[in-house]
């Protein structure tokens, strides 16, 4: 004996989100069942929306509902620095960290032999365009201090050399192994402000 | 800085599930990000069926999407003992435990004079002619037994000492697992007043 069908059906779908095992499921489901229809409507809504409107910025990659988004349309940032990240929380991560007022190239997942992601698949030639074009001085190679962000930030440079932009990495403060999405503020500014020339 | 305002808008939103805290809603988003829009559309279907098509059995209060619900149509179950319950997950811990065959009856919430819930919204009517027009020879309370609970069931009992239907209360004592050691003094002295003989 179990729930109604409609009720296991959406402890199932649930059950999907990350973090949420059978038990959190049925909370939610009792959650949705005590709530207005006004407010699920509104709660379904916002999530149909995130899906419809939610794009890539043409520019960096960074998450926008315009062609291109606000980190990359803002005239208060430095266009001559682009700060490379694995993905959009890392990218998150580092505003939150508030040292940094340059713009962003996000590579969208590091180069990883075991999910079959090799080096052709960075996807490099816009930021090769963008810093040709664009008088870049600095590339900020902020990608995870793992095994595939080392590997993705070493085939970066190699790509980047003959360009002739300074390339520096971010070092202190990130504990090797970790990931750029949970080291805290002040350990990402610390990484901001120490980061190095890469000979 | 923080996520464009259609994330976070759906932040806030995941943030309102019970157990979800920031972190958690923000993997959620990803997830949906990440998730095709088939799958997210029938996520929200689910939702929408659940509010839309979800009502309570006319008989016993459980959740279904009939007038009456699988438990009261099942002809296997016994109509003659009715069990008392204080929710729905009351009702389904008992379906888990695999020991009961009768049918219920879900009070919705317990007495609580702190939250305002007096006898009179225990709503009773629908109970009490059930008991009388079906042939009830036995009604189970299984309310809680915390202050609420014993209170309910003893309003209810009083209730239903004109019917002659015989009540009885589920057994109170040390869980099956745990130790006499880790009960406290409560548990211990209802488990010791309410032994009974082994044949």
């Amino acid at each position: 004996m179990s729930y109604p069908r409609l009720i296991e059906n959406l402890i199932s779908h649930l059950m999907k989100l990350p973090g949420v095992g059978r038990r959190s499921a049925e909370r939610m489901v009792f959650w949705f069942l005590n709530t207005s229809p006004e407010d699920t409507q509104s709660f379904c809504q916002n999530i149909l929306a995130l899906k419809e409107r939610m794009r890539l910025c043409t520019v960096c990659n960074h998450l926008s509902e315009k062609e291109v988004c606000e980190i990359c349309e803002n005239p208060g940032r430095d266009q001559t620095i682009i700060c490379v990240v694995e993905d959009h929380k890392h990218l998150l991560a580092i505003e939150r960290s508030g040292m940094y007022r340059g713009v962003y190239h996000v590579l969208l997942g590091a180069i990883s032999p075991t999910e079959g992601r090799g080096p052709e698949d960075l996807r490099l030639e816009r930021l090769m365009k963008r810093i040709q074009e664009k008088g870049v001085k600095e590339v900020v190679m902020a990608t995870d201090p793992d095994t595939e962000g080392e590997m993705t930030a070493l085939h970066i440079m190699k790509e980047l050399r003959p360009l002739g932009v300074k390339v520096t990495r971010i070092g202190l403060g990130i504990p090797v192994g970790s990931s750029v999405e949970y080291a805290d503020a002040s350990t990402l500014a610390l990484s901001m402000s120490s980061r190095r020339v890469i000979e």
